[in-house]
């Protein structure tokens, strides 16, 4: 057994309590960056409700197996650009010191300020984020578009099979869990208006996503081969690609969705390494036509993660009612594979760095109940949702409050959690 | 008369020779990243054929006008994010140390140390670029895109007139002056082919455009006025957007460019201030129908800058045949102005940080000879170039060497340039 699959044994148990059903049992030790009042943020690594304080353990002489400036930075580009193997040796190490019978020197140290309750801290950007593309990965998100936005026509574009469709969002404007999201405004044209008129959108959505932030980068001018692409991932987020429909209707001809989208992307703020995803890594559907030779001969890199959407309204909150699930799916059905998307996004030679992300379009399931965006979830609006308390929502309302939550189950294997990637509308700007 | 003025002030002489027609005289000042064989990249102000080495001016006591470390920075984002008015007094003071009858204060240092020559110098990116714009602007070339591209249809598309059209580009991939340009690969589907192909571009091609970094950001959630935009930019530099047509006609469907311009853009080296283009600084053409109000009022702010285009293969430059002029535009002819595409960039609320660069997207006038793309001046290969040793261009070929310059000239002001930006194709990888 290899000290990767030794990390996964289900029959492992961390020496701090985690809760049954927990996002972070020792199996999962993603990494994200918190802060305390008045301390720099740092990294961590979950574990049960508690984070484990790398860069104090780092200082403290528990965790002498790489550079002590990747473990003290402040954020995750440093280490996650030292590569996969840096990684598995990082998590060797922190697997050892969690563990119930491991090393027992975390355990001996002053541990209350090495693990701090998660609740207390301030959850920051992973890393500092270069680049962020979007994919369209999702057949069936993508032929739902389709008939939305050209019902006249063929739903499915005839590139859409050879080609991982994808664009450049922007970077400066992805958030992490919590942040609230003010409404943008925009130009909105509905067909029948003779002009086009400045206000808030009055069709604002989500887009329930997973996203790969890259490890270690590339040359300028050589693509990542789709066969060693997974050695240059470091790990998944959700994403919640919030879209403001009306805008992006108007805009989006010719060159693709611009201020739409650039308002806000949300990403949860633990990064979950494919160390700890790999005893839930599979194939993915079936390619017909079969890919070009360079997207082909990928490794099975489709992740079992099921996905769920939350939404509570602020009336729900007064009544002190439940977020209520609107929508359930999976990332096992994406069409296109992380591996693919990277190889693709580098075969014309471009330069990818370490932190930059890539989000793989809206995650939808054949059925309604599986979509993973308002407008496909409504039908641009003609099927509102009902809420438990007699609410309706076609979009999103100024306090709603949407919540993605991801995670990985089966048999044989402990969950591993995403947490949570939050976020609530507040009022458009005067 | 202000300090600005006093610094573009057309009979101020350095006491550096200033060829007559030179890009750099004393009512320039551009600022850029240069290094020297073993020392760090830092601040340089170009004059005549020197730089002076604004760190070292810095250590030694001459430039106490601003935060040192802004000074001995190795990028301009932190003097850029220190806003305009830090420029003007930088400005004022670089000004004083370099005009004949000014402060004598550099000319009496060791000025071997401090002013050094431009030959000898390897030139940086200027900024750490955060997220990359690129509008579409120019409605010549918007209009001669449309037909080359939906012959069948209005080529000005409903939206061209109300939304300075723009979409988020690769940042990791803007290059400086001179890097070479590996030819892409990427897939292409002529349309009488029954599936697409992976292959080197056949059609790689130019945009001719301008770009502004911006100095001072905003605050999430808030839009940059078009009345107060300029305050937010600080200056100007050449932009050549590369782009793969084959790869670009085939990918671009429904979420716009992506590959055919994610290998690369190069931009010119130094950047030229908004104060030193103020003599240029001019209205734009009549809009109509009039824009909605968060794009009215906004300052003059479209520039008088001359553009040209010219070409060099390997076999003028085994001739010892000098680069041909392909191309000859003007930068005053933009619909939209730099103004307003900051305002409309930001109206939604989007986060701006220093440093983002947006261009303005192909700059082309009325006539073939002033097309700013080979796409239109060989109308999409219909018509090739003749070059003059009798070779032809349609696309380029490995080998060839593209340059864009620009520069202000008017009667009554000094020439102000922008250098060069310059790529010379090299095959693609095996």
């Amino acid at each position: 057994m290899t000290a990767a699959n030794l990390t996964n044994d289900p029959r492992l148990e961390s020496w701090i309590p985690v809760a049954p059903n927990g996002d972070f049992p020792i199996q999962n030790l993603p990494l994200g960056i918190f802060s305390r009042a008045g301390s720099a943020p740092r990294i961590g690594v979950a574990i049960g409700d508690r984070i484990l304080d790398v860069r104090a353990a780092a200082e403290a002489g528990l965790v002498d197996v790489c550079d002590r400036p990747l473990l003290c930075a402040p954020t995750l580009n440093g280490l996650f650009g030292a590569g996969r193997q840096t990684q598995r040796i990082l998590r060797d190490r922190l697997s050892a010191l969690l563990r119930a019978g491991g090393d027992s020197a975390l355990r001996e140290a002053r541990t209350d300020a090495l693990l701090v309750p998660a609740g207390g801290v301030t959850m920051h950007l992973p890393l500092d984020i270069g680049d962020y593309v979007d994919f369209y990965s999702s057949i069936e998100h993508a032929t739902n578009l389709g008939k939305l936005l050209r019902p006249d026509s063929e739903p499915l574009l005839p590139n859409w099979r050879w080609i991982p469709i994808g664009y450049h969002g922007r970077s400066a404007t992805v958030v992490v869990d919590g942040t609230p999201i003010v409404r943008p405004s925009g130009q909105r044209k509905p067909p029948s208006a003779a002009k086009p008129e400045f206000a808030p959108t009055a069709m604002l959505d989500i887009e329930l996503e997973m996203g790969f932030f890259t490890g270690r980068g590339n040359q300028p001018g050589r693509p990542i081969r789709v066969a060693h692409a997974l050695e240059h991932v470091a790990g998944l987020v959700l994403v919640n690609d919030w879209s403001a429909r009306d805008i992006q209707a108007w805009e989006y001809q010719p060159l693709g969705p611009f201020l739409g989208k650039s308002f806000a992307t949300t990403i949860s703020p633990w990064v979950v390494t494919l160390d700890a995803l790999e005893p839930f890594r599979l194939e993915g559907p079936r390619q017909e036509p079969p890919p070009l030779e360079y997207l082909s001969g990928a490794p099975a890199c489709t992740y079992a993660i099921d996905l769920a959407v939350e939404l509570q309204t602020s009336q729900m909150r007064a009544e002190k009612a439940a977020a209520f699930e609107i929508s359930r799916t999976t990332f096992a059905r994406m069409y296109w594979s992380v591996a693919q998307q990277l190889a693709h996004a580098t075969s014309n030679g471009a330069l990818t760095r370490t932190g930059d992300l890539f989000a793989s379009g809206t995650i939808s399931g054949p059925d309604p109940g599986t979509y993973g965006s308002l407008i496909e979830l409504t039908w641009r609006g003609e099927r509102p949702i009902e809420l438990p308390n007699g609410e309706t929502r076609t979009f999103l309302q100024d306090g709603d409050e949407v919540t993605l939550r991801g995670w990985c189950e089966r048999r044989g294997a402990r969950r591993i959690g995403f947490g949570a990637a939050r976020g609530r509308i507040v009022p458009a700007e005067a």
